[in-house]
């Protein structure tokens, strides 16, 4: 018998109408044969009605305290859902985090899943029973006490429990019917694309590079543990659903195009230290402050030092702008720089793609294409499979556009 | 250090405001050096809103899953609370069912406690720590999932977690200040008296007679191992509570009075059975296909037989009153009885004291009083310690203020 895990996100089960559309998918895949077990998140609205009430009971709220709050949510779904599934004659039951279990670190919060204990979701099978689980929660096996995964956790509770389970695919609905070569927003009508099937590291790319519509953390156990994985629709008709897109492995895709698709993100923000002295421990005095301030530093980019003076350039997020340069300024003479500059608006445009390792000059291609736009590149990063400019936030449509169009993404 | 479990209900804990009075009301108590429990319901509303989802969800929804959406409320709760506490510098943290563990039986939707291990609370307290406990629910130990013990339940989870963890006192905090001779809002303005002590069996009489303070179940628990329970209100100033009511020993009670309160309850509905024979089985007959179904039978009056012919009254609660006389309608053949009459518009007023116990006539004097008013008396039951009368309900305020008066029981 084929193994399914099924994912269902907040917009899917806002209400107990829509909760009962989602039994309808589930029992469609119950009907055809398949042992299912089905992670959801807390109806939408729900988690953010939870926080607020932790900020106003304590706006530096215990982290321990905020997870026994906050995984509530999923509670009440997976409950729900379970009747549901019932009323509509599919045998089902619900699991928390703890009666699973799904083990995790204790960073309350964030918390990273050790391993999953699967075998009373398997009895369940065996009584034909379908097992709801509630996501984005977990326990600490030695306190005891409940943890969540972090904001969109709920994907990757769903994928670790395939693995865990050892389904034969993760499906994971959402409020798209797939993976597109770019938001399908920022282009004319219909000219984005759905892909029918992109590789776990594209898909890892896009995510950590501005594609919203899977967690990054849950792209990359799908990697590890090889589980292929859908992107589907949750409002498509369940007796007639569409297919979505496939992450798979590199080898299980026939006709690899060198780029899949164009990401971007208008979340950064710029730093650039003028006249550095360019010698050893500089970066370390630069990164080792914002690092240990919790501030993540993306782009790093040196220019050829002149007279063993250097530039410095790098991002960070917008709302950790403000704290990062403070932070700059407080050991500006530990560093030794002339001045600092910096821009939040600016943005990250970036094209991914398996293909680039084998193709040369991929990239060149695509500055060359945006500087005849006339659009100005203030620093590159580049991979293997990806390479990234940071622009002027306003040239970040046309050079989504550009890039799309030269790469032969564009929807016929 | 002297050990204390306190309980706030809904009400108490309606939004996140009323949570920091809670939290000042435990803070009081820290402070005077005493080791706390606190015990909490669901935010006022969160409980009907979660019912509401599983009815929807499934008209006849299955109580397992109906426990675990529906314990999410107090969870909420207690995680709130100890977040408000640490808020003001008092160490706690929250502990669900399952984690404290209070093992119950498996009759979802109304359990009972079975064993409490207050050992994790106890370490706690250990630290410093105030144990924040989600009340109304525990564990079924051999499923390992949620229960919950029925409305009201966290009064009981309060008085079972004190005797388990052998606190001195368990004071349950509400939106009254105490217990009163009756419900203050049916007798002139400040006549109704509040108590300051009232013994268990008392307690135990009004609670099930109607008086609404306390859950009857959480009265037989603290009268089984003696806790002494103080009612108390969550409204008054922290700083300067009021003293509430002590149930406690009867042995503790110095000034006993013959009676002690009147409680009445309007949710009360006759049935009366015309010429049933008057033989052997013929109760079974009518009361075991009513136990099948679920009904409680209350009082039970059986006139005394002519010519082998009796007739036979008895009250179940309203919202039972169509399904019961159905049922009776149906096994009318196995009864045999010449006709079925019955009332919805009755009221139960009961005098309830253990001075009843040493001092006779007591029931008589009050039967006369209510006669003397013109108050129709359909049925009477009696136990060591009260008596009750079945009557017309427009003349339940009469009853209640003639009883109220004769027995002494006017504040001055």
């Amino acid at each position: 018998m084929s193994r399914l895990v099924m994912k269902f996100g907040g917009t899917s089960v806002a209400n107990v109408e829509r909760i009962r559309n989602v039994a309808r998918h589930v029992k469609r895949e119950v009907d055809a044969g398949r042992d299912v077990a089905v992670v959801v998140s807390a109806m939408a609205g729900k988690t953010n009605e939870l926080v607020a009430w932790c900020k106003e009971a304590a706006p530096l709220y215990d982290q321990s305290e905020y997870d026994a709050v906050v995984a509530s949510g999923e509670q009440v779904t997976a409950g729900l859902l379970a009747m549901a599934l019932q009323q509509m004659g599919v045998p089902a039951r619900s699991w928390l985090g703890w009666q699973i279990q799904i083990r995790t670190n204790d960073a309350h919060g964030s918390a990273r899943i050790e391993s999953i204990e699967g075998a009373g979701v398997i009895d369940g099978f065996g009584r034909g029973e379908v097992a709801v689980v509630a996501g984005f929660q977990g326990v600490h096996a030695e306190t005891n006490r409940i943890t969540t995964l972090g904001r969109g956790g709920s994907d990757t509770s769903a994928v670790a429990l395939a693995a865990a389970i050892k389904a034969d695919r993760c499906d994971i609905y959402t409020d798209v019917d797939g993976v597109y070569s770019t938001d399908p927003r920022i282009l004319s009508e219909g000219k984005a694309r759905r892909m029918e099937r992109i590789a776990f590291e594209e898909m890892l790319e896009m995510a950590s590079l501005g594609a919203k519509v899977l967690q990054v953390r849950s792209v990359e156990v799908a990697m590890v543990h090889g589980v292929p994985t859908y992107v589907r629709s949750s409002f498509d008709d369940p007796a007639n659903p569409g297919e979505g897109t496939l992450i798979c492995n590199e080898e299980d895709i026939v006709e690899a195009q060198v780029v899949t698709g164009i990401a971007f993100s208008r979340d950064e923000a710029q730093i650039t230290l003028r006249h550095v002295a360019d010698k050893p421990g500089v970066a370390a005095a630069v990164f080792m402050p914002l690092a240990e301030a919790g501030i993540n530093v993306d782009m790093i980019v040196q220019v050829v030092s002149q007279e063993g003076m250097t530039d410095m350039t790098f991002t960070v997020v917008k709302a950790d702008y403000d704290r990062a340069t403070a932070i700059i300024e407080k050991v500006k003479d530990d560093i030794g720089f002339a001045s600092m500059e910096g821009a939040k608006d600016v943005a990250k445009v970036s094209a991914i793609g398996i293909g680039m390792r084998s193709h040369a000059g991929v990239a060149a291609r695509g500055f060359r294409a945006l500087s005849e736009k006339g659009v100005n590149i203030r620093a590159i990063t580049t991979s293997e499979i990806k390479f990234s400019v940071l622009i002027d936030e306003a040239y970040t449509e046309l050079a989504v556009r550009t890039l799309h169009s030269l790469y032969g993404l564009d929807a016929a």
